[in-house]
C-alpha cells in the first residue's frame, strides 16, 4: 500500500538536514569542565558531528554498532547524539553515576565497540574499562586532569575530528532500526537495556514539541539539566534539533550557582531537571536575593520523581514561571504524561489546579494508558488503584536481549510500568506506589507511600517506611518501621490515632516498630526489600498476639 | 528490526480511542442548514461515528471501499471523517463547488460505492449522480427541502444510525493504508486524486499541533471555515480529535454575519479560512462596529492563496489577534509551511516582520523544500527563482490511478508543486508565480505575478495580465494585456516608465496591449491559457517591429 503518500522514513538524519538548512546559525552554548563557556552553532556542531561519524566509519564502526558515551552534558556529547545515529550506528549512553559493576555489565551486554569518555571521568571509567571485552577504541574528550593518564591507544576527540572527512549521512535508514540505547537500573535485578529506534525518537520529538506540552519552540532557549545519560536527556536534544531551538548545556557543573548563572546569562526560557536539582536551585536563589535575573524563563519542566505542590508553587513565586510536571520512564522515551491543565481545569480554583498539577498528568498524544489490579482493569474514578500499563509508538516493546523480562510486556502489547496509580475521569494519572511496594490486604490494595507520607508529617517521626508483610489470613498487612526524632516520643497507638482520620481503618498498620535507622542504598533510598526480608516472619512470630486481627480491623473489606 | 519499540501503528482509530477516553465531554458545535445551532460532545459524536461505521458495514462496505461525502461542514460530516477511516474504508470528499462534469469524473474515477449527501445539496448532486456507475447507496443527511425529492432507494442518515450497532474499530489497520482521498482540480487537465494514509493523517495532525505552529491546543475552540471538502479542512478535524479541541463548524452559512456570530458566541480561539472569507468578514465587522465580541480569538489562520500584508495588519487591528499565513496544497495534506516569525525575526522592525509574515513561511518539521530552475537547484538567496519541490511524510507520492502525471514526482522522491518561488537564507518561501505562468526569457525567469501586481498599482489600470509569448530569439518575452479604468488614460510607454524603477530592464513587457475585458473562468480567475493562445503568434506577426528587440533590451542577461 505504499506509493500513496511518500515513503519518508522518520530518522535522525532528516532532523539533522533540517537544522543544517534552516537553523545553521542558531547557538549551542555549554560549560566545559574548566568552567569556561563554549559557544557554537548548529551549523558548526553538525559539521563536526558529520566528521565524527566519518572518523568512526574510518575506525571500522558499522551500522548497528554501539558507540558508548561516558560524558556530561556538553556540545561534544551532542555531536555524538546527532552523528552516531545518522551514520546508522547506535548511541549508547552510560550512566556515570552507576556502580562500576553495573557499568561493566551494561557496556558488555550492549556490546560497546567504542567508548567516548570525558577526560574528567577517566578515573571512574578505568574502574570498569578492562572488564568490557568488546571495547576496541576509547576516545577521550578534553584534556586529562593532571592526576589522570590516558593510555597510549586512546584517541583524542579533537584530533580525531580534525583529521576526518564529513560523513554524507546518505545511506537510507529504516525508521524501525536502532538509533540509541539506554539502560535502566532498578533496585532489583540486573540493569535492562531499552533500545530507541529512529522512528521512536522522531515521534517523541514531535510529542515534546506539541503546543499542549509547550516546552520546545524555535524561539526557546532550552537547557537540559537532566543528564544526557538519562533517557536521552528526556529527548530534548532531538526535539531541539527538530525545532531549531537554542540549547544550553551545563557540563559537569550542576551546583546551583553555576546553573543559575547559565539560566540568567543565556536567558534560558525552558529548563529540564529533576526535583532535587530544583530544590537546590531554589534554596540558593533564596540565599542570594537579586543576584540572578531569570525573568526569561517561561517554564521549568520536572519529573523523574513526583513534584510536590510546594515546589510547583515555589517555582512560580521565585521565577514567575510555571513548573510543568512530566511523567515518564526510560522505557517510554521518556515522555508519557504531562500535568498541564486542561481547558476545564484552567477555570478551577487555585487549590484544585495545584492538586492536578502535582499529579503525573494526562497522557500525551499517541500514548495510551490503563491500570489493572487483581480484579482486572480499574475504572477511571481517581480512587481505584491498579498497576499502570502504557502503549504507544515510543514505548519499549522489550528489553534488549533479556527474555527473562518478558513478563513486563502483555500479550496484547502493553508495557507494565510497575507504578501503582489511580486515574481520574479526565485521565490524570496519580502514582500512589510502586508495584513491588504496594500492600495487598484482603483483596484490596494499600498504598505504602501514602502511609509513609502521613507518618512523616507527625512531629515525632524523623522517617518512616511501611512494608507489606505476609499474613496468614489477609495475605499481607502493613507494618510501619519508624525512626523517632531525638527527644520526641510517640507510641504505636498515638501514631495510629494520628493516621486514623485520613485512612480507612483496615489501612492502618497493625504493627508499628521503632528503630534507630532504616537500611538505605548508597544513593539514600530506603531499602524496602531489606525491611520486607527482616519482617517476613513477623506475623508468624506473633501469631497469637492481639494485634494480628483486632476487632476494629476484622473485616478489611 | 521491529520489537525494540512498540509496533504501534499511526491510525485514525487510535485518535478516536484517545478522544473517547480523555475528551468525551468536550463540545462540538455546528450550524445546521436551517440556521439552528446543534451542540454535541466527542463522546456522543464518536458513538454515532461507530454506529455509522456499523451501518456501513451492514450495507456491505468493506475495508478499502470509498465512501464519498457531498456535504458542508457539520457534525454529521465529522462523524463520517472519524467513522469511515476507522473501519478501514476510505473517506472520499467531493467538492460541492465543482462542475457536474468534474464531479461525475471524480466519483467514478475514485469508485465511490456510497455517497453521503446533504439534503440541501441533493439538487446539485442529482446533476451528476446518474453518471457515476459505482454508486450503490445514497445516504441523505437532514430533511430534503420542499422543492427536492429523494429517491425511494435513498437512506436517511439518522434512521440508518438509529438502527445500527457500534463498530468496534478493532480490526488492525496498517498505517500505510488509505484513509481518505480528495481530488484537486487545476485549471488544466483532469482532476487528480490524492490519497491520504492513516500515517500521513496522524503525522500531519502532530505537525499542526506543534507549538511552533500553535494553532491547535486542547484549550482551544477551533473553527474550520475552510470546507471539509478541501484537503480535509486543512487537517483540522484530525488534529482537533488528537488534541481534544472543541470544534465549531459553520454548516452552509458562510456569510460574514453568520461566521462572526459563531466566532463571538462560541468564543472561538483559532479559525481557519481562505483570504476571501476573511476579507468579507473584515468588511462586515467594520460596518457593524461593536456588534461582535471576538476577543477570544487568538489566531486566524489563512492560506490557499497568498495573504496580503494589509490583511495581516487588518486582522490584528480588528481582532487583536495575529493572522497566521500557511501554505500548502491538497498534495501536502495540506500543511507545508507556516509564516510564523523565527526568534531572530521577532527582534526585527515591524515592516520586516510584516514582509516575512506575508511570505509563505518556513517548512514545518518533517517537510523538506528545495527549488529548481533550468540551471539546477537554486540558492536560498531570496532572489533566485525556481519551481518549489517538497518531500515529507504527508506529501503525495503519486496521484491515484493517473500514470500520466508521473512527471510531477522526481525520481529521487520529491513532489513538483508547480509554484515558482524564491527561498530566503532562513528558509522562508515566497511564491512569485505558477510554473505554467512564469516567463522564460533568454535563460532567465520573469515573474508574471510581480509585473501584474506592479501594473495593478497604476491609477489608470483596472486589471492586467502578463503572459509569456514565444519569441524567435529570447524563447519567450512578456506581453501585458491591460484593461484601463474608465476615464483614465495611459500608454504602453507610460506604463513601462511606471514599471521601470522596480524591475530589471529585460523584465519590462515589450508589448502592452489594451483590451476591454480579460477572459475569465466561472470563478473569476483570469484565463491566462486563453491569453497565451491568443497572443501565441504575436512576435511572428510583428517580427519586423522595433519593439521586438529595442536597443535597451538587447541583452536580457
Amino acid at each position: 500500500m505504499r506509493g500513496l503518500m511518500m515513503d519518508y522514513q522518520l530518522t535522525v538524519p532528516s532532523l539533522v538536514r533540517r537544522a543544517e538548512t534552516l537553523h545553521a546559525r542558531k547557538e549551542i552554548v555549554d560549560r566545559q569542565p574548566d568552567g569556561s563557556i563554549h559557544r557554537t552553532t548548529y551549523g558548526v556542531l553538525l559539521n563536526r558531528a558529520r566528521r565524527l561519524a566519518g572518523a568512526l566509519q574510518a575506525l571500522g564502526v558499522h551500522p548497528g554498532d554501539r558507540v558508548a558515551t561516558f560524558c556530561w552534558n556538553h556540545h561534544q556529547h551532542l555531536e555524538v547524539y546527532y552523528g552516531v545515529p545518522s551514520m546508522g550506528a547506535v548511541l549508547h549512553t552510560l550512566n556515570i553515576r552507576l556502580h562500576p559493576d553495573d557499568l561493566a555489565f551494561i557496556a558488555q551486554h550492549a556490546g560497546a565497540r567504542v567508548v567516548i569518555v570525558d577526560a574528567v571521568l577517566l578515573g571512574v571509567f578505568e574502574k570498569f574499562r578492562d572488564r568490557v571485552s568488546t571495547i576496541e577504541h576509547v576516545i577521550v574528550v578534553g584534556a586529562p586532569p593532571a592526576d589522570t593518564a590516558t593510555r597510549p591507544v586512546d584517541i583524542d576527540y579533537e584530533t580525531l575530528i580534525a583529521g576526518a572527512s564529513p560523513h554524507d549521512f546518505d545511506a537510507p535508514l529504516d525508521e524501525w532500526q536502532a538509533a540509541a540505547m539506554c539502560y535502566t537500573s532498578g533496585t532489583t535485578g540486573k540493569p535492562r537495556g531499552v533500545v530507541y529506534t529512529h522512528r521512536s525518537i522522531v515521534l517523541h520529538a514531535l510529542g515534546l514539541g506539541l503546543a499542549d506540552i509547550d516546552l520546545m519552540r524555535e524561539s526557546d532557549t532550552a537547557m537540559a539539566i537532566v543528564p544526557m545519560y538519562h533517557a536521552n536527556a528526556w529527548g530534548t536534544p532531538y526535539s531541539a534539533l527538530m525545532c531549531g531551538t537554542k540549547q544550553v548545556l551545563p557540563g559537569p557543573r550542576l551546583d546551583p550557582a553555576s546553573l543559575l548563572e547559565l539560566l540568567a546569562s543565556e536567558r534560558v526560557t525552558v529548563a529540564f531537571g529533576v526535583p532535587t536539582v530544583w530544590t537546590a536551585v531554589f534554596e540558593f536563589f533564596d540565599r542570594h536575593p537579586g543576584a540572578y535575573d531569570v525573568s526569561a524563563l517561561r517554564a521549568a519542566a520536572s519529573g523523574g520523581t513526583a513534584v510536590p505542590p510546594a515546589m510547583l508553587r515555589g517555582c512560580e513565586q521565585r521565577f514567575g514561571a510555571p513548573m510543568i510536571h512530566l511523567w515518564g520512564m526510560t522505557e517510554t522515551s521518556p515522555l508519557g504524561s504531562c500535568a498541564r491543565l486542561t481547558e476545564e481545569l484552567q477555570q478551577a480554583d487555585a487549590d484544585t489546579q495545584l492538586a492536578y498539577r502535582a499529579m503525573q498528568g494526562w497522557p500525551v498524544p499517541l500514548i495510551e494508558i490503563r491500570a489493572r489490579n487483581d480484579a482486572g482493569l480499574v475504572p477511571w474514578d481517581a480512587t481505584s488503584m491498579g498497576e499502570l500499563e502504557v502503549r504507544g509508538p515510543w514505548v519499549a516493546a522489550s528489553y534488549y536481549n533479556a527474555p527473562e523480562t518478558a513478563d513486563r510486556f502483555t500479550d496484547d502489547g502493553w508495557f507494565l510500568t510497575g507504578d501503582i496509580v489511580t486515574i481520574d475521569p479526565r485521565g490524570y494519572i496519580r502514582i500512589v506506589d510502586r508495584a513491588k511496594d504496594v500492600i495487598k490486604s484482603g483483596g484490596e490494595w494499600v498504598s505504602s507511600v501514602a502511609l509513609e507520607s502521613a507518618l512523616a508529617a507527625h512531629p515525632a517521626v524523623l522517617e518512616a517506611a511501611v512494608v507489606g508483610v505476609p499474613h496468614p489470613h489477609w495475605d499481607e498487612r502493613p507494618v510501619a518501621i519508624v525512626v523517632r526524632r531525638e527527644g520526641r516520643t510517640c507510641t504505636p497507638d498515638s501514631l495510629r490515632d494520628f493516621l486514623s482520620p485520613s485512612f480507612p481503618k483496615w489501612w492502618l498498620p497493625d504493627a508499628i516498630e521503632f528503630v534507630d535507622a532504616l537500611p538505605k542504598t548508597t544513593t539514600g533510598k530506603i531499602l524496602k526489600r531489606a525491611l520486607r526480608d527482616e519482617y517476613a516472619t513477623y506475623y508468624t512470630r506473633c501469631a497469637a498476639a492481639a494485634l494480628v486481627a483486632p476487632a476494629a480491623r476484622a473485616s478489611p473489606a
